[in-house]
């Protein structure tokens, strides 16, 4: 009998590693940047940039904000890190301090930088192509002198719907992109796709891709096949089995109620550990047991530290056993499915959780760092 | 002009404080102690323990695992800290080097405690009432010695649907839990109620509350007014203003189309941050504008590091001007609404987010700590 009471997450940089170099191959006339914005979506900014610098020579890195690049500057200390959210009052000293490279979204914050240019780094540009978020329209750039176009070593889109292969946007942003690209950049290297624009082949690849969710295994092509390794991996133990007589309810709002009589098992993990509360009455958990694998469907809401599963048809199990809440058998893509959202908040929510155990799996030549 | 790029997440410690006295007075017979699981619901553990402490005489707080109450031990060095998901192998550590209190939930943690004893401590005991999630049923405690029920200092339980006034389940659990703590723990401390049931009047506060949500300002008693103060506020800056021509599509997989010329917001936070991304296209953010209030509703998909708003009516808008993500204008409650979940989960994702630019108020007194 074993009582164990702690969530694991998993990290596996072999597998991180071994996705980079994959995506390096799908294009390989682009250098392959690795997009590490929100803490490398929960992973760990610090730990995936040190990880793909030494062991996969990576040179470039995208984060969100100034203050993520400060953080891993030290870890990647000669390679470029572009700041997709750009440059302000409350972010430039990290500009400063670790010689970060903004993406100007605007006229606006394109005269920020003139008023505190940082000598020796040249600004990337970002353009609007299609998505309406952020990034110059060309009406602001028929508005700049040669000398400011000049300016910018990269010029840098974003596709819309870049994870549905036909979808009729991708030519679209792609013809406005080039267009731009060609009209006001001619001398720029050039950038439009992340992780979902790579798979749609090399007309999207341009200069620099942008490595993301694919590399931290999700999915971004689901018109075909995964062909990523999972980087995560998210296991509870079983903190108590019990029984559950027909007509009781369970957890919150009493929103299920047995039909008969059941078995379940209460799992050492929740929401605030990351897991969707959207789960609740429609996920599910596994067991591997003597190498069998048992599915067990989540009852009632989902709280803060428990998950309760229908374990009625599980013969043998016991508390300190583990379940897996993510995993091979029920993918990040699985979750996102069944939670009705997408891998990518699924995995941004799992990793900022300070009381999971965290085990990580370091490359074999590493020496652990 | 101004230029801002961080998101920003204000704590706001006298409310904390004026909350939880408030409590207090509500339940004016019983304990009142803080639960700071979750690392305080995301908000700090060591920053609501250490306030709470210091600045309202609280001595008794409950976490979730060992590894929480370790952090918070040296902040509140002579208080009682209990742990929910109890004792195991993979905590028995931090029992040990903090004096934590494990509320233990079945007989195989009672064996396992048995084995482990730590000298001094005196452990709670977790009863089930109809929640089905952890604790003894009554035919396990009737397979137990009396001088094993004597053993427990406190008798625990928890409620199901205490936010509902009216619901079965509460003088039904309430019943349930008088019987089991008269008949096999007449001597021991007893606990029911979370905030929720601390309101549902003095039947259900016996001798320690367990404060939670309601001292982080969520309304747990949602049949009547929040009484409860805001302790956090979130806002983030405009990055960007642009026109959205009639016709053009928003965000990710084009999901909001514009059927008239629009004026659009591009604000700088995303799911990235905690935002739920089931806002997409239905919650909005609010403008507080030379003392006018303006609602501008979120268009498209929220994506990992900005939302898109609709700013077509409001005038003078300009980069840099501060977006009300949550405020008293759209609280926890109303997010949550409009995200399809609790607050409790709104709240658990916001303060983990360490990319965002964190405000404390600290009370005057306090010295900053």
């Amino acid at each position: 009998m074993t009582i164990l009471t702690r969530p694991i997450l998993e990290i596996n940089l072999d597998n991180l590693i071994a996705n980079y170099k994959l995506l390096q191959q799908i294009a390989p006339k682009a250098e392959a940047a690795a997009v590490v914005k929100d803490d490398a979506y929960g992973i760990g900014a610090v730990l995936v940039a040190q990880t793909l610098y030494e062991q996969a020579k990576c040179r470039c890195f995208f984060v969100a904000h100034g203050v993520e690049g400060a953080k891993i500057r030290k870890v990647v200390p000669d390679a470029r890190i572009f700041v997709l959210q750009g440059i302000g009052e409350d972010s430039l000293e990290d500009f400063v301090s670790a010689r970060l490279i903004p993406v100007i979204s605007s006229p606006q914050m394109f005269e920020f930088w003139k008023q505190h240019r940082i000598s020796g780094i040249k600004p990337a540009i970002q353009i609007e192509t299609g998505l309406n978020r952020l990034g110059f329209r060309e009406a602001d750039l028929t508005q700049m002198s040669k000398e400011d176009l000049y300016e910018f070593s990269v010029v840098l889109s974003h596709l819309a719907c870049a994870d549905e292969k036909d979808h009729f946007m991708n030519q679209h942003q792609l013809d406005m992109f080039v267009y731009l690209k060609d009209t006001y950049f001619p001398k720029s290297e050039a950038t439009l796709s992340a992780s979902d624009g790579t798979f749609l082949g090399q007309d999207y690849q341009f200069d620099i891709v942008r490595l993301g969710a694919a590399m931290y295994g999700i999915n971004t092509a689901p018109y075909r096949e995964n062909q990523m390794m999972p980087v995560v991996k998210v296991q509870a133990p079983v903190l108590e089995i019990a029984s559950l007589p027909k007509g009781e309810f369970v957890g919150y709002s009493a929103t299920y109620r047995a039909t008969s009589n059941r078995k379940i098992a209460i799992v050492s993990i929740g929401y605030g550990d990351g897991i969707p509360r959207s789960l609740s009455n429609t996920g599910k958990v596994f067991f591997n047991m003597c190498d069998k694998l048992h599915e067990a469907r989540i009852l009632g809401r989902i709280s803060m530290d428990n998950i309760i599963c229908d374990v009625t048809d599980i013969d043998n199990l016991q508390t300190g056993d583990m379940a897996d809440i993510i995993s091979e058998y029920y993918t990040l893509d699985d979750i996102a499915r069944d939670a009705q959202t997408i891998s990518y908040e699924v995995l941004s929510r799992l990793g900022k959780n300070p009381r999971y155990l965290r085990k990580i799996k370091y490359p074999e030549n590493s020496g652990n760092f």
